[in-house]
């Protein structure tokens, strides 16, 4: 007999039907109701067991965290809380749990604690939600961009040229660790290096990207990123997944709109397709929020949140309006901002965007046209000669979700932008070349996948959206 | 007026209607034919230009490469080989291509001189094609597996476990290139590095998978993975993606099934999504083998092929089947393989593989019950004690495509093989707790992703189905 998961029995009409089941005990109450979990869904599915006809060495076996195979007769739950149960004829074990050793108990855990047991997390309810979550939204990333058109564009991870700036980088080697050759000069001899250069992980895989819209038309990357910074914060992973889509023909308008319409499609999707896991997810953080004084709980729910952003237009303004609402703004009179805003061409920091999300325009917000001295050297200088064609998408509790820009399509502005900068030409010879051969306007932006994860499933800590967190001093698993 | 893409152009019914295109063109012909190509679609849409209307600098700017925005009128097309064309009324030239120094130029370039231009190959039909199977490839993977109840799983890149031995190892550093901080010992001191231990970039994120499998039931991983090996050949990558789908409760019969279905369903998808694509690819295959002595040439044409695999079932023999196969075959008796086959336990070598798919069989293989000494540690030894739960498909012209395995859930023998191997326990703790806690007879694969792609594309060189090829001496771009 074929075995059905959790999720499609508890979608079956019960009719005596003989079935076959494979999961994980969640509870085992009463020597008598065993809670089942396959992963397949939040939900468990009751089987209910005979005493009489178990014998001890099997009840013994039945603990949370093992592993059976249940046969029995799919009937009409006569408990609360589901429509349908299992009345047990046969139980294999897989695999034992002693619940003297297993950490994974029927009780609360702390998120801290779970993460040293990231490996066993994802066997709790909240994790398998915020992962099934994360499947889902990934998914609906790719459906997106293939039902508009889009070409998936795997980017290298491994990169030789390191001009972008995004951040710190990481090496990549196979050079001897501790007598790594030198060359004349008396410097580490990179040309016996495996790749015959210096080599990083990416940081982003924007410009290359471009070299495939500017032939495909529109493309999007996602992959692994990568930052080498020492940022041991709730915000901060060394390892993530980036979305980047890249569009010939797109000025900065077209831009916004495709980055608004994207976000809500995926959240839209995780509202079709997921609303179990997210009520569940919206239960954990009242719960959560609970201990907390009023001022610093959710306006929202979790659930209402996402249908807020779906149901309402961003609120686009520019760099310019922000600075005027910032510095007219009472945290700035009163001091209350670490950073004030005194004048044009300030650095945001992510107390300014939440001021403007959270208390100013109370909705996601799109800033755009920067002064060029705070943002990356492709982005497309705009006529005033101090202002370029960058957009941040803000979103409530979670500061920037999305940069992007329309690029700097001019040969002759570009080299001057990057021999301002000391950023050699050579290096970026490729690039250089979609200019000089059938240019046009172009634009892209990047989203930070985890961040995505986090909004959506209303998780603090970036440590828990990812199966194994990269971070300083951490790369277990 | 809103564009319109060449690829929804080349589908309107023509009535006049007034449209804007962006592209590139393709090539110019008599000063009154532009093809003009945006990605969209392998099929260019014939532009034509009244000279008189012409400003004559604009004239000049219109060459192979060049950006440019047409509008004009969509009439049925006089001319063969397209049933619309749009009379011009208007160009404007988003940026020119010097023929004097742009390299694509329409005539033919070797794959060679096309691999030094990464940045502009993707504007040949040949790789413009290539990348949008691999695009549409890429999504079929995504939707099987959701259609399938799977769960995507990210594993991490960077791992500090080197415990699976499938390969030499990119380090992942940001220490001192040249002088390192040294411990106690004198040995390099990982302590100080960013993750506080030696990491490296990961070979297969199957371990991790197994853990997401244990607990969510069937997930799958896609994602790229690396090989420090010195092999210049057009079969390696240092870079590339893979594929591998782990599932609890499924046996070594069950793993074969979906990894046949699974590879059906996609080829599937793109005969029924990328026919115009293939189609030219299948010619360009037929040209490519004019020049070969008819022995060498495919038996098949391209889509057939293709076509071939989706209906026939793949053929299931064990390995003890395939070496007396082998040992009685003509090539090892008349001492023409290069390893002959001698007795029980040798491992196949590529030459072994390809007379058994592409001689003996004639249609895709899957190889299974391999030796144990042959395999992975955390293969799962059969009952005979000396082979394991092993499978690899060959596939004709690419030879291994799949490898998977049964995984040995229990700890005691997983315990002993490890013991066997110096594998240090220590090492891989939270892969073992799966066999303490909750274990269960579970099953995976692996896919090359770009082994997948040179199949269905029929590209001989993996270096042309990935955007920017990684091996030895070269990470351009």
């Amino acid at each position: 007999m074929k075995s059905a998961n959790v999720k499609e029995l508890l979608s079956m009409t019960p009719k005596l039907q003989e079935v076959t089941v494979n999961g994980w005990v969640r509870t085992f109450r009463s020597n008598r109701f065993i809670a089942l979990n396959d992963g397949s869904t939040i939900n468990n599915i009751q089987c209910v067991v005979d005493f009489e006809n178990l014998k001890d060495d099997i009840l013994d076996q039945i603990n949370t965290g093992a592993a059976l195979r249940i046969k029995g007769t799919l009937v009409e739950s006569k408990g609360k809380g589901q429509s349908v149960e299992i009345l047990v004829n046969d139980i294999f074990v897989h695999g034992i749990a002693d619940p003297e050793t297993y950490p994974i108990q029927p009780k609360k855990h702390s998120l801290e604690f779970l993460r040293e047991k990231a490996h066993l997390r994802i066997r709790t309810s909240t994790f398998s939600a915020i992962m099934r979550v994360r499947s889902a939204l990934a998914f609906a990333v790719h459906q997106y961009f293939r039902q508009n058109d889009f070409f998936y564009f795997h980017a290298p991870i491994v990169t030789g040229s390191d001009a972008e700036g995004a951040g710190e980088m990481f090496r990549v080697t196979t050079l001897d660790d501790k007598n790594p050759p030198l060359n004349d000069e008396g410097e580490v001899d990179y040309k016996k290096d495996f790749f015959g250069k210096e080599t990083n992980l990416t940081v982003s895989g924007q410009l290359e990207a471009e070299t495939y819209a500017m032939a495909l038309g529109k493309v999007y990357t996602f992959g692994p990123t990568f930052r080498a910074e020492n940022s041991n914060t709730s915000r901060h992973l060394a390892e993530f997944w980036m979305i980047e889509p890249e569009m010939a023909f797109y000025d900065l308008d077209a831009n916004m709109d495709l980055a608004e319409d994207f976000i809500k499609y995926v959240i839209n999707y995780i509202l079709e397709h997921c609303m179990e896991d997210l009520q569940f997810l919206e239960q954990r953080l009242l719960d959560e929020e609970k201990s907390k004084p009023q001022a610093e709980r959710s306006e929202m729910a979790l659930i209402e949140k996402l249908k807020f952003v779906c149901e309402n237009n961003f609120k686009r303004v520019t760099y310019t309006e922000a600075i005027d609402i910032l510095r007219n703004s009472k945290p700035n009179k009163k001091k209350k901002f670490k950073y004030t805003i005194d004048e044009w061409g300030a650095d945001l920091q992510s107390e300014h965007e939440r001021f403007l999300v959270e208390k100013h325009f109370k909705c996601p917000v799109i800033l755009f046209d920067y002064p060029a001295k705070i943002k990356a050297f492709y982005m497309r200088l705009n006529e005033d000669g101090k202002t370029v064609r960058a957009m941040d998408i803000l979103f409530p509790g979670i500061g920037e979700i999305v940069g992007g820009s329309q690029r700097e399509e001019r040969l002759d502005i570009l080299k001057e932008k990057m021999a301002a900068l000391g950023i050699d030409e050579a290096e970026l010879w490729w690039y250089l070349d979609l200019r000089k051969f059938g240019t046009a306007v172009h634009s892209g932006f990047g989203l930070g996948f985890e961040r995505l994860v986090q909004f959506a499933t209303g998780m603090g800590n970036i440590r828990d959206v990812i199966p194994f967190p990269r971070t300083p001093q951490n790369a277990e698993f």
